[in-house]
């Protein structure tokens, strides 16, 4: 076989689709051909492939491309107070009756020009670049008027556009009421002008609604649902984050990709996540910076065979957090994921979460060649460390970034 | 007045030595001269300074240079293997006690070529670098052998000389057991050859110790800070971490600079620390990553009067984290800081923390200029944020690095 690139001299955590644990190839070889992966086995087992380009290693780690399946990164302003505030003992649900929160920031990027929201989207991204990441998801939804929604939306197309990483658009219309509108006059608005829209113009991959007390009730969510599968789009939920709402079935009941936050959620609502293969995405960063009482039920997850990935939850108000890998290293610490969940919930569970498992998040035939190599004598160094991330090269579609 | 260089156009932080607070200037401005800071204020009220250079910082903002008071950065090996176990349930004493832990480390760094470790540390010192840090704290004992602490010592006193960073060298002979040894015999070592050794060759500003159940007594220690005390060198003490051993108290007995951990500390022990000038140096990564139970006494600090400084405490074990900010955010989030006490816990309180308030740590005349600058709109900013630092500028002694 005649390939165009050729890794060798390498360990390989190919985190496979179907099968548990991380797939681990000992001093192993991988493929390239049009961007795909052709082959991928020990170097022993390698036979007469022959490439345009043959990269050693020099027995450095891969892994999949790092994937992010849970930001907001496209936003204005800087409520970096709040932080404050609530170190001084206010509550999130405080803090956003009083007008600060997502409201806060909804103002804020109304008021950008659209320039600036992709110049400090494209800055920030820089962070995500320099952890390995392949492919990240952004949502909107600090807009909440047609205009700004639909501007975020292609800030975040155009910055999937540059190849500098693969970019899932979310559209967030139900992540908070707007204060300037009637609440039925704006879900007429999400579900009959936005999601149509949005559908025709292919603004978005998917679309997410945050059901909680101090948002949308369940009710409100199943209409948004029921629009966005009419027109063809997926859909995943922020659930159960501050108090159990019923979000876990909900999602699972209208076969979201993904529920997250879930600190709440019901054992039988993990079990109906399983059962319909909603992957649950669990948000540590929010949890430590809103000081959480109660984590998810990661025991129950595994019990239900549910799919765990975890995300940063990037966010100017609860989760002001750039780093994917100490995401994981804190899903590891305070929710008591192992190394091999924490690291197939930033690759391929990740990738379930985005509908995008057929495509990437793992080393693996046929799939997107989607790569981060790691200056480590051990894979665990990748995650046990805090700090800058040990990354040697990062390959999306086969090409070095 | 003519200076060498003059900072203006910039909001600072002079995170004063003898006030609380932040000691915030609006619209300041600095003058430095021979790599002093010789007047500092508003814009407004400067006077006719002239500056052989004018910098202006188009609106940012200025804080000390940070210090971080508590680092072991010299070491050889991998220990994220540990991670992993702890994450399955064993605890640092029983991976101790098992031949992991300090031991583990001190086996992979006496076998180290000294230029390794030189090679390695300077690699880890860039990301204190990219914080802001002008100052930190390096300790040995992961040597405990005679040739071994000298050279660690001396990796500590090169690094320093690079001009990257102010150094500040740490004997911590009494570290942990080297088991290759009897006790009694190594803390004749350690008392009557190491330290005499140490002072005569300059080879620490201060002596550490591990006052804990699972390393020495307090009749142990109180034998090293005689033997350092008689010697001329400063004294500092882990107290206190795991469990109540009246180590804080014995730091104050001994008039140490600083009493680090702290978790199991008695109301007294702060109240002696408080009134003996001992700083209480709070190390919130490794509570983190060990999940302990037990938040060190911020509340009684506070009443006592006790300074507070926040170290990463970076060591390849219990706290495999590099990133100064993110400890003064955790110390925020898991211990309750405010936003003030952490900016001053890693710059006024830190330098204390070292014996070194004299010389820098403030924004006042007459100390040394060491500065960071920020890009960002509001202070808060630097620290609520969590992944790589909004820095502009980092000057050490007047200087640029
Ligand atoms: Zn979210
Ligand atoms: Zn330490």
């Amino acid at each position: 076989m005649h390939c165009d690139r050729l890794w060798t001299h390498v360990h390989i955590a190919t985190c496979p689709t179907d099968a548990a644990g991380l797939g681990i190839i000992h001093d192993g070889a991988i493929a390239a051909k049009d961007g795909r992966i052709v082959w991928c086995g020990t170097r022993a087992a390698m036979g007469d492939i022959t490439a345009a380009e043959t990269i050693d290693c020099g027995g450095r780690w891969m892994t999949p491309g790092l994937i992010d399946c849970h930001t907001h990164l496209i936003f204005a302003g800087d409520r970096s107070d709040e932080f404050a505030r609530r170190l001084a003992g206010e509550s999130y649900a405080d803090i956003a009756r009083g007008g600060g929160g997502i409201v806060a920031s909804m103002r804020a990027t109304r008021a950008a020009d659209p320039a600036a929201l992709y110049d400090a989207a494209s800055h920030r991204l820089a962070a995500w670049e320099a952890e390995g990441v392949t492919t990240i998801e952004i949502k909107s939804g600090y807009g909440l008027d047609v205009d700004t929604e639909r501007a975020v939306l292609r800030t975040a197309r155009a910055l999937g556009a540059t190849g500098r990483m693969r970019v899932a658009a979310t559209y967030l219309g139900a992540h908070a009421m707007p204060p300037d509108r009637a609440r039925a006059e704006y879900l007429d608005l999400v579900c009959d002008h936005m999601i149509p829209l949005i559908a025709r113009e292919d603004l978005a991959d998917a679309v997410d609604g945050f059901c909680e007390t101090i948002a949308f009730t369940p009710a409100e969510i199943e209409r948004v649902f029921t629009a966005a599968t009419t027109h063809g789009l997926a859909v995943k939920l922020h659930a159960d984050q501050l108090t159990e709402g019923g979000g876990a079935a909900l999602a699972a009941r209208y076969g979201a990709i993904s529920a997250d936050h879930l600190e709440y959620a019901s054992e039988s609502g993990i079990a109906a996540m399983a059962a319909r293969g909603t992957v649950a995405v669990v948000l540590p960063g929010a949890y430590y910076v809103l000081r959480e009482p109660t984590a998810p039920p990661v025991a129950a997850m595994r019990r239900a065979g549910c799919a765990i990935a975890v995300g940063t939850d990037c966010n100017p108000g609860t989760s002001p957090i750039m780093s994917l890998r100490l995401s994981a290293h804190m899903a590891c610490v305070l929710f008591g994921l192992t190394f091999d969940e924490a690291w197939r919930g930033i690759t391929i569970n990740a990738a379930r979460a985005l509908g995008m498992a057929s495509e990437t998040g793992s080393i693996v035939e046929g799939k997107s060649c989607d790569l981060a190599i790691w200056s480590v004598d051990s894979l665990a160094e990748v995650l046990a460390w805090i700090g800058p991330a040990p990354l040697y090269r990062r390959i999306l579609k086969g090409n070095d970034l």
